[in-house]
């Protein structure tokens, strides 16, 4: 027997768990093991049956998840030979908002015969949109009778949080609705799976579900004011008993235990959301550092110790993050899929041939040639709004833009303008922090673009005039959960009283640092005026040519698919 | 002997000269040669020299045209079989503004050992822009002192035309300047060497020479206002004679009529310009036609019988095209290179993959999936500004824009994004001259798109409302300068007694006519709306961004170069 304690997290993704083993003295990620959901995203047919999904639908199956469990524990407990004795602690983070609806002893609607066959019953995954109609009916109402809880999301409630989805479920399988118990995010019910206990996580309440610590859910009215059969929503399917970031939810099951190897009785931290859980990772539990998750899109998570209204953000909730501070989230929709898109969409053959003569893949070449310009060189400016504005403009329906091309543009050009006009757009966004009184000093990174490119982070660096640090986690959101592991199963054990003592020791930056080039600074400074004027011209409502353009689009395939249909 | 007749007609092209043997009678273009200049455009070094020469420089070797006279018209008759004497007249037709000093018989500087090592002794080609300073030296001046000239060409001489190319020789080599005897356009003089006769043609003298019927060349005050040493460079080294369109410049002279194995005395036409004579040879000699001559890039030629100002022009001349009628010239800089810059830049690897295994070239691949999409239906709108933008904004320093992309925006989207908006740009000349009285009723293609490019076509005659059809000639310039040779023959030797009894019978167009889609003018009815909008924004002053990252650009460059050169 080693001494040396460790926790577990299991980072709920899109298309798969992981489980990370971490050695709670030092936050060294010691083994890891990803399970890939068998039924993945369910977007075409549900699994089993003729049954096809609907555009914009996006599902997911439940058993999955604890197949994770089952699955990845294990083997990470195997692969490091530790005893499950010293595994203090146990904590997961989810995507969101993922919701499902459950019978009241938590059974998953979509698991009874009864409703097997009916996608209302399945887990809505995050990025199911087909609760837009939902969405756009709540943000007039709560607008025409005044609610202020808006202003704590940017105006708007997204398609993809909790109370759309489940009014969606009301108006399509009013069946459904009335079969279920509880709505419950995902993370919630993994963590109720492993313990017993159901508790909904201030997390999501607050990001997801329109909850905050001072006013709680909106009242009543509003829900009847949505559809009289939503009035008791709350209290009769969800809960006001809400669950605190570095709780404890509760102590293994028995059952949970066979699953997984671990011992019946180990801590279970209350669930948390994989964004939010990266900032303590990243090492940032005060204020003034800035936390950017980068990857197909761009997550900012910031921490202010008063309470301020941001224009665009997600969202802010007072001890979301971090207790004892209010945690503000931001974000830009399309980062890495934009480069994603570029190399998809838009490189010459010759280019992919060069990069397989250099033995590089494409990304790194265009990095090399891109790279080797200049900021302002190329000429060239973009819009980063291929899938929309999230932050600060909140708008889905505006479009991409790129500007200044000549015969002589090259795609490297291009390739560098998109990573460029993705730092513009993180600028924007720490600008309206800073107008609101919330000061951005620094800014960790973290996700998978850091260390796939490191020109992105000098432009980033340049653009935003900040000095940029990188976590040093191979797995930032497991190791986060860990740390909420140890946090729940406290210092007695071996673990730590709070997340702020737990980030202190486990969570560490790299030792390179990304600092502003004062000339490139200077030259992006011009750059970026450029890049606000077009951002307000056609962001807010001057030159309204995108949603035009997108409002004709839409007629065009609508008459052509009437056509076709005949 | 056949009874038939016959006229040469010899295309002077960038790269190439190209003589036509065609049939008077009915226009059948009967053979053709082609000869690739030797010395092709000289664009960085001095042939048989080490002399480099300097960015935006292009010359070219008069010895190259007499070249292609010997080479071209044996050729063209050994084939046909004819027999010389059935050749009653010859036309010629060249790039312009190109243009070189001589001696007072006709003598290229650049043939002369004194001068042979001095770039500024050469032929400048029509896209030399190396005289940049000098145009907007001159545009300053002219509109200070309030010169009303400007306004025939849009309100800016080109860096391409004579007078900035003379001065700059002036300010650059004043020995060469002092030494020239005559500044002619290199149409003149092949002319002058085929039949002993400097002529100056209305055409060129017009359109590049700041000359016109009514007011003839400025006065001597501006040239003076230039610089003093150029007050007398009409009086001195141009010539205040002029020969008009469709009259006879002389006699093939003994020595031309041995390079050419024609028959001494045979007829020979004023000189023109390639785009200017195909207008005749489109079919086109009265009011309301107008002829668009599409390759890489467009011009646009239409016939008013009344002197208007239109803004925008590239320039417009009386009897410039056709005599008795003004000939107004518009332009866009950047057609066929849009599409070659996409091909070449920005189509993936497995488009042209696709393409190899269709057994089809990439432009005839994109083609095919752009042609399935309905306008609209990409979402996406250009401004065609790749190369600036000559009319109706003539402006240089303009660059283009690409709006409304997705993460779902396809390289078919973007192409035929990009042939709608030069579409576009067609589309407001046609309504500049409209708006000022001129009336464009029907339109005619020439060049080398119409053939390549059906899509195209349609979504031209879609965009402007208007029907287009084809004019049927293989090579239509040198069709028209065969038909000014028939004029100069005559009647009596069995030719025409004007163009447009020549055109009349000579001229055919295809049976192929392309028709507006109805539904579709709607549709870019819209679309346009929102080109206008933004090419106003951009285009006339509201945000000059374009200029401003042109000028960050240059300023980045400079600091480049000046820091590799230490």
């Amino acid at each position: 027997m080693s001494g040396r304690k460790y926790a577990i997290g299991v980072d709920f993704g899109t298309e798969s768990g992981r489980a990370v083993l971490v050695d709670v003295t030092d936050g060294r990620e010691v083994t890891t093991a990803v399970y890939p959901y068998a039924n993945g995203v369910i977007d075409e047919r549900l699994p089993g049956t003729d049954i096809l999904l609907e555009a914009d639908w996006a599902l997911q199956d439940p058993q999955d998840y604890i197949d994770v469990f089952k699955n990845t524990i294990p083997a990470v407990l195997e692969e490091s030979g530790e005893d499950p004795e010293n595994v203090i602690g146990l904590g997961i983070d989810f995507t969101a908002c993922t919701v499902l609806p459950t019978k009241a002893d938590g059974t998953p609607l979509c698991t009874l015969p009864d409703y097997r066959q009916n996608p209302h019953a399945w887990v809505k995954l995050w990025k199911h949109h087909a609760a837009q109609p939902e969405a756009n009916k709540l943000n007039e109402i709560a607008a025409t009778l005044g609610y202020d809880f808006l202003s704590r999301y940017g105006g708007k409630i997204s398609s993809e949080w909790l109370v759309p989805k489940v009014w969606q479920i009301l108006d399509e399988a009013p069946e459904v609705y009335e079969a279920a118990d509880r709505f419950i995010e995902a993370a919630d019910w993994v963590v109720w799976q492993l313990t017993g206990v159901e508790t909904r996580n201030n997390c999501t309440a607050g990001y997801k579900a329109i909850w905050s610590k001072k006013d709680g859910y909106p009242p009543k009215e509003f829900f009847k004011a949505l559809d009289p059969r939503l009035e008791n929503l709350v209290d009769e399917k969800l809960s006001r008993e809400i669950a605190y970031l570095g709780e404890r939810a509760g102590n293994l099951t028995l059952e949970a235990a066979g699953w997984t190897g671990l011992k019946p009785g180990t801590a279970v931290a209350v669930a948390n959301v994989d964004a939010h859980v990266s900032v303590p990772a990243a090492g940032v539990a005060e204020v003034g550092r800035m936390v950017i998750i980068m990857g197909t899109s761009n997550c900012h998570m910031l921490l202010g110790d008063q309470e301020r209204i941001v224009p665009g953000m997600c969202g802010y909730v007072e001890d979301g993050i971090i207790p004892g501070y209010f945690g503000y989230e931001a974000g830009q929709s399309c980062v890495g899929d934009h480069f994603a898109w570029f190399t998809e969409n838009c490189v010459p053959e010759f280019y992919e041939q060069e990069a397989v003569i250099k033995g590089v893949d494409i990304h790194t070449s265009l990095e090399e040639k891109a790279a080797a310009l200049s900021p302002g060189e190329s000429g060239l400016l973009a819009l980063d709004w291929w899938n929309g504005n999230r932050s600060i403009l909140v708008d889905v329906d505006l479009t991409g833009l790129l500007i200044g091309q000549t015969l002589a543009t090259k795609p490297e050009d291009i390739y560098r303008t998109l990573i460029e006009a993705t730092a513009y757009g993180t600028r924007i966004i720490i600008e309206s922090f800073e107008d609101s009184g919330i000061p951005v000093k620094e800014i960790v990174a973290t996700g998978g673009l850091p260390d796939r490119n490191r020109l992105l982070m000098q432009i980033y660096a340049d653009v935003t005039g900040r000095e940029i640090k990188v976590a040093a986690a191979k797995q930032t959101p497991a190791l986060g959960s860990a740390m909420f592991g140890a946090v729940a199963a406290g210092k007695a054990a071996g673990g730590y009283g709070s997340i702020y003592e737990a980030s202190q020791v486990m969570a560490h930056l790299r030792d390179e640092v990304y600092v502003p080039n004062p000339e490139h600074k200077e030259i992006y400074n011009k750059l970026y005026a450029e890049y606000k004027l077009l951002h307000d011209y056609f962001g807010r409502g001057e030159n309204d040519v995108m949603k035009r353009l997108k409002g004709i689009r839409a007629e065009v395939r609508q008459n052509k698919s009437e056509a076709v249909r005949g």
